[in-house]
């Protein structure tokens, strides 16, 4: 039995989950939000420098400000997990642990989730010299040493914006050489700051308050200690696309979803926001403009669809 | 003579101006941000509710709060009018009253202006009843007498937003008929809050401390004097892409400059973002979230020129 019908549901509590709730809730639809991780991954995050109009502020601060500005207009806030969803005739159902939502149109903002090494001292020192993200994180490490796990693209493109701030970087990497576009490689080539250790794992994680030394399986200069302040594990994101998917909704070869700039898929009533999308600059102001893009595409359809506030035409 | 190079010059002092300039400061480029309206549009905004993450301020806060945030990163702003734009090799030049400044990349974040009624009494209560965006003041309306004049898909729109507010909508149209979009000539049309006043100019605006009623040209219901509470002037928007366009870049038909989705325009190096970019949904944090996108592309077009930092290459 379906527990309510709504004109949108959005999956995911992060930043562009709220972001489009907010917005959503101001355009008057009738709004559910599933957001069993409340405030989403920006809340991994110690310090936000980067969120347009705040000029510090803590991750988890950011996501209670957004969280509380979308309920200041009526919205749902279901804290359970979508496990499954569903495609009857034009109207979407959604499963939780609790029953079965209804929803006119759909917004994933689902997010990701960072690629974990899954090495001893990783989840303890998270956040204490344990970083997935250089543009938020790194600016913290001046003057220090630092470690970049991973071989992409993305891992030399942190350790250069990492070299802006550390006062070494290492790109530590498993395979035979890390394999970066040709300009990014030139450039970590040429920068005196970074150091590659190649054929190299991390296996883990040592410190005492904070991180003070990684341990390699394979000896660098002789041994199998190396001390850093810092490491970055840039070992890519897992998109949570699934339920997407299930519905039909289009993924890039990352398994990301794939939006237009009006954060539309190519299943008519269900959007995208936020790092779940195909959007190559993922940032927390991104991710939340793409969540009001997606609530304005929403009310849009409704209207077109002429399903738009089905409570004014009862009057 | 050219008074300086920079990686980057931003034309315009508004949202999406200083997000980008926060951004491409972070990115460590060398930043010009030419703001002869310091603050931009939004400063005209009494009332900004739907900055996701700031429940409620003035439009003159948020566009502070931007400023300042930029102002933490190393950036030149300049405090005057970009009268002229140009192009030597990949340098392009700009000219303001002090002299002409260099720039490797060149972000339009010119915005547009409301299009004005011209009539007496329009400047006197702007922010006091007479207004250009519902989504922005329209809140301010609950339960009040609202005008709009106007006769397009927006200005019918906007109405339909306001009739969410206001006990009464009227929408002025100097035209025979006003022309919606279909779909919502049919909203306005079963809409009982909603009037349509055709074949009428407003010629005057007039009031206390605040709009009490607008003059007409043409007698409704036999007065020429219709008592409202607020007006809406809803007949279009100037972008300002002049300049833009001398450097060949490509518009639409309303002028607006044509962008992908990294904010990204026809021409290699020139990118634009907020109000004079194509975005059907304008938005401050759609605004800032352009501008953000277009520092990263700036960033990255410079890294791929082999431009980038010229500063460390001299070491």
């Amino acid at each position: 039995m379906m527990k309510e019908l709504y004109d949108i549901a959005i999956i995911g509590g992060g930043c562009a989950g709220f972001g489009a709730a907010m917005y959503a809730g101001r355009f008057q639809l009738k709004v559910v939000i599933f957001a069993d991780n409340m405030g989403g991954t920006i809340t991994l995050t110690d310090t936000v420098e980067n969120y347009p109009g705040f000029k510090k502020l803590t991750g988890g601060e950011l996501a209670e400000k957004l969280i509380e500005h979308a309920k200041d207009y009526k919205i749902d806030i279901v804290e359970e997990k979508v496990t499954d969803v569903g495609k009857k005739g034009k109207l979407f159902s959604l499963k939780t642990e609790s029953g079965t939502f209804g929803a006119k149109t759909i917004l994933f903002a689902t997010g990701t989730i960072w690629r974990k090494l899954g090495v001893p001292g990783e989840k303890e020192f998270a956040n204490r010299g344990v970083h997935y993200c250089a543009l938020c994180d790194g600016a913290m490490y001046k003057n220090k040493v630092i470690g970049v796990v991973g071989g992409s693209d993305s891992a030399a493109k942190e350790a250069l914006l990492l070299s802006d701030y550390g006062k070494k970087v290492y790109i530590i990497y498993r395979g035979e050489n890390i394999r970066p576009e040709p300009v990014n490689m030139t450039r970590v080539e040429n920068n005196s700051k970074i150091e590659i250790i190649n054929r190299s794992n991390v296996k883990e994680i040592r410190g005492n308050k904070f991180v003070n030394r990684a341990m390699l399986d394979n000896p660098y200069k002789g041994k199998k200690e190396l001390p850093l302040d810092a490491l970055f594990i840039e070992i890519g994101h897992i998109p949570l696309s699934e339920l997407a998917k299930k519905l039909g909704v289009k993924l890039n070869e990352k398994g990301e979803i794939i939006i237009d700039r009006m954060s539309r898929t190519n299943i008519e009533g269900v959007y995208a926001a936020g790092d779940v999308a195909d959007t190559e600059f993922k940032q927390a102001i991104t991710g939340v403009a793409e969540g009001v893009t997606a609530a304005y595409s929403a009310y849009k359809h409704l209207g077109e669809s002429g399903d738009e506030k089905p409570k004014k035409k009862a009057r």
